[in-house]
């Protein structure tokens, strides 16, 4: 056993999580110490995969995946999770099913899960729509569990909604962590989370919103930097607000890049579109009125594109402690003259930072697997102690 | 080891099967001790299962499924089962395939099975057909095993086709079983298996054929129900007269809703297209006379109309024994104000049984597992212990 | 354990390989030692499913598979073989996905791969294209792994490219080699690889280059025939005839089918597009001229249809070694009034070699097991071992 993960395993034993057959949905629902079991176990997980030790923890076992939007990263890093904690992959296709409305998803949420552990659900399209629908979906699970329907509830594990997107904000405190080398660290560093120019149209609050939502509880200096009219969804940034209060870290929002760079150890320049567009988005999808979103599309991309400056270059770069923040993004960026004419960040800056963006990325399955874990065994310290100690390299 | 279950052990190692590698199509088929065997085995899966015991029965394997109709439920209790016993899932999709007619059907039967286990296929669109499709399929498996092609010849199991859908079936007799206490329990009971008004056409006969062609051998009254011209398969109706009388039972066709509800222990509404309106729409798809099947589909529906009031409402429901008998249904049930206007059940009714419905389809996972085991076990009763033996319960 | 296997094993200790962590993606970049040591290994593998045991090696890890055109007995027998090792399979559905162009593919081939053990590619449908994006997904795992993104590189499998098609060839091997008796029995043998007449437009090279690329190496006699103008690509013609000359074989090109099949002891028979038009095709699909392909279409048809003689009939037949050459086929193949008019073989020449086209393709899923074992296991020899020695039967 290697000493960081004897390391890792006798720190993970002090952690409480009260997380067993819950769902995980919004980050600010845990405490403090049950986000750090999490990065914990996360950090655990990837250092014993890189010995290539196994941390398989199920006989048997579905993991269910419900995308209700295009996803290339969290597809993968969620049937990576279920396949190395050992259970099988199962998405549901609801263009061949019948999951939708009212008294149907409370019983297409039964049907399939009666050998279930685990339902992850991508809902991020319709403002006030994702996390409502997983709410809905865990209720009708536990309506099924006390009813005995289900021998086990299974825990929904959310994959990006409106509100939040935690696989993501949690894997990127992970590699912030090692980047900084610990949680404490981070405590003071500033982290600019700007909006940045993009020639697309409708891209979700959920990251914004999940980095805003996250970092203000670690003592972080949080800026938040949009146009004007680009808001995210006001509660969060009260909640944000509020956090950062609690945790002796700072909060403000600026309509400015330039005054968010100022400084900051951290960039995290991303699109995304305003919070009334997509309410209004979501109103006018719900009448099918295709007249009115081609405008709405029209004039939001007319509005984007007088902030194409909103660009994370070298200049804007140079405006950050010693001129080397840390850049980061969710991926895929949309890079200048690269996947676009001009976008959210240039060829140079991105070069430049593309493998550690990898490196933040790679954390995302082990999140995933920590997530399913710490949701489904009864005591985790005990498991996890089982694995390590039968861990042993696989590749003769 | 729950007394439940070696108590279930040691009755499952007394009952002789004989599906070694065989398939498995329609539950007539198959002697009464072997349908037996299949009920005790699902009830004992399910309890191990309700323990957090694995029933893991495979090192290795796949379990390939053909969907040639839109599935929920058989869909993930297909998936379920395969995970459950350690078989790998494989879909076959046939638009990017070539599995079709006549020749082809032998060779990529043979193709996909070089390593499988197990075949689930549900065909239950056009009548004369689905049930030849999987004989076929299987006459191919046959010729390949002979030739030492395959090592070991794939079993079949029938996911739902025209004539039956024993999947479905033999999940509502499990939980007749629990719900009356045994077996022996039913003998004498009644149970009305009756048609009940949709919007919707071409529901396929092979829930209401698979009633009464397995409810019919447990001694039990079985009465079908429907309007004039609402004709199941003739030659099942005959069989479902013949298996009443050798078990001592009755069956009985009533144009009467209400004299099936009299009295009824059980009661069964569910809809489905008129047997000879399938037949014709077979025939009009086979030369795709596009306006013929939209002719047949508005009479069908014209006709449809003049039953609305064959639905399941309390005041029917008063007509049964103590006005209380146990409703069932396949799902998803067509309720009336729920998912149509008017529809198969009320939404008090639906509402009332809503759980036991529920329960019932709960056991369809269980029984394509036993009938997986039971197919590629050779020694069924010795592999059980096994598996009963190492149980423990694996979420710490 | 059975003495063939035992043999086997002890040979396959033998055989020194160099395939640990890399990509198989030509036979003909690979030395003998190491086809003979794959050929050994996925015999080794068919007989131990045949005995009904289990070589499973992995506890977990991905399979990821990348089919950019249909396939039915290559998708199978690559979901079989990640099965039978223990690998989890998830296709990546470009569809729902951003692997293209230029960056994307650098970025997306690093994003699936945190946790994946193997990939699997098809990409046969334009020339020049295929292989390269095998190369450039290469390239970027090996960039993720120098950066130390990913803890270990995936291997890339070949699943059939625009230039080769290994897993078809070397199943074709292992069966000639069951077929004969031994490689060394192939010395001599001659194999007529001949152009055939199909109603289709627009197939592959890759198999007849396949065969050409790797049977030249065992000393055998090969003939290649087409009409005038069906050309394969030039280089892989070269590397056949200067390999031939390095085994001690022969290698021919010739316009008659006849001259090919005359004394013939193995004849593959099998239709192509000629290696102009592919490149035409690829050119105007690249603009997306609808036009100019439908006339490339026309009149590669039109081209076909003067070859309508090049059909492997008895009278054909009756031209090769004894008149009973062994009939070989990728399969599907195109039967003259079976699937089509008139095709690459008549119905009575198939029909008497139908059984052994079958034996031919079921070493293709074991042939992928070998390829995914060499290319993952540090010490296959050892690892081999302990598979042989746990080996049990597991069908009790």
């Amino acid at each position: 056993m290697s000493s960081q993960i004897a390391y890792n395993l006798r720190a993970f034993q002090t952690l409480k999580t009260d997380l067993f057959r819950q769902d995980f949905l919004l980050t600010w629902e845990h405490p403090e110490e049950e986000l750090k079991a999490i990065l914990n176990l996360a950090e655990t997980f990837k250092l014993m995969h890189q010995a290539g030790q196994s941390f398989k923890s199920f006989d048997t076992g579905l993991a269910i995946s419900i995308f209700r939007d295009n996803s290339t990263r969290t597809r993968f890093s969620f049937a990576s999770a279920a396949n190395a904690l050992g259970l099988g992959l199962s998405d549901l296709d609801e263009q061949k099913s019948q999951v939708a409305h009212g008294e149907t998803v409370r019983e297409t949420a039964n049907m399939i899960s009666f050998l279930t552990e685990v339902i992850g659900i991508r809902d991020d399209m319709f403002l006030g729509e994702g996390h409502t629908y997983m709410q809905e979906v865990g209720a009708a699970l536990s309506d099924g569990a006390e009813h005995g329907v289900l021998h086990r509830r299974p825990s929904i594990v959310n994959l990006q909604c409106d509100i939040d997107h935690p696989t993501q904000a949690l894997a990127d405190l992970c590699w912030l962590r090692e980047h900084f080398g610990s949680v404490k660290n981070l405590k003071g560093k500033k982290i600019a989370m700007t909006w940045a120019y993009s020639p697309s149209y409708g891209k979700p609050l959920s990251v914004p919103q999940g980095i805003i939502g996250l970092m203000t509880r670690f003592g972080m200096d949080v800026r938040l930097a949009h146009p004007q009219g680009y808001d995210l969804i006001p509660e969060v940034v009260e909640l944000a607000g509020k956090q950062a209060a609690e945790s002796g870290g700072k909060f403000k929002v600026t309509t400015s890049m330039d005054e968010a760079f100022a400084d900051a150890d951290i960039v995290y320049p991303k699109s995304w579109a305003p919070y009334h567009v997509m309410e209004q988005r979501t109103r006018l999808l719900k009448v099918s009125d295709k007249e009115g979103l081609k405008h709405l599309e029209k004039d939001c991309l007319a509005n984007n594109a007088k902030h194409t400056d909103w660009e994370c270059t070298r200049a804007k770069m140079n405006l950050t402690a010693g001129q080397k923040a840390l850049y980061m993004h969710c991926l895929p960026a949309d890079i200048t003259d690269v996947s676009c004419k001009a976008g959210e960040v240039s060829a140079e800056v991105f070069e430049q930072y593309r493998i550690p963006t990898y490196n933040e990325a790679s954390y995302k399955p082990f999140v995933i697997s920590a997530l399913m874990f710490l949701t489904r065994m009864k005591d985790p310290g005990a498991k996890l102690e089982m694995l390590v100690n039968r861990a042993q390299n696989l590749y003769l």
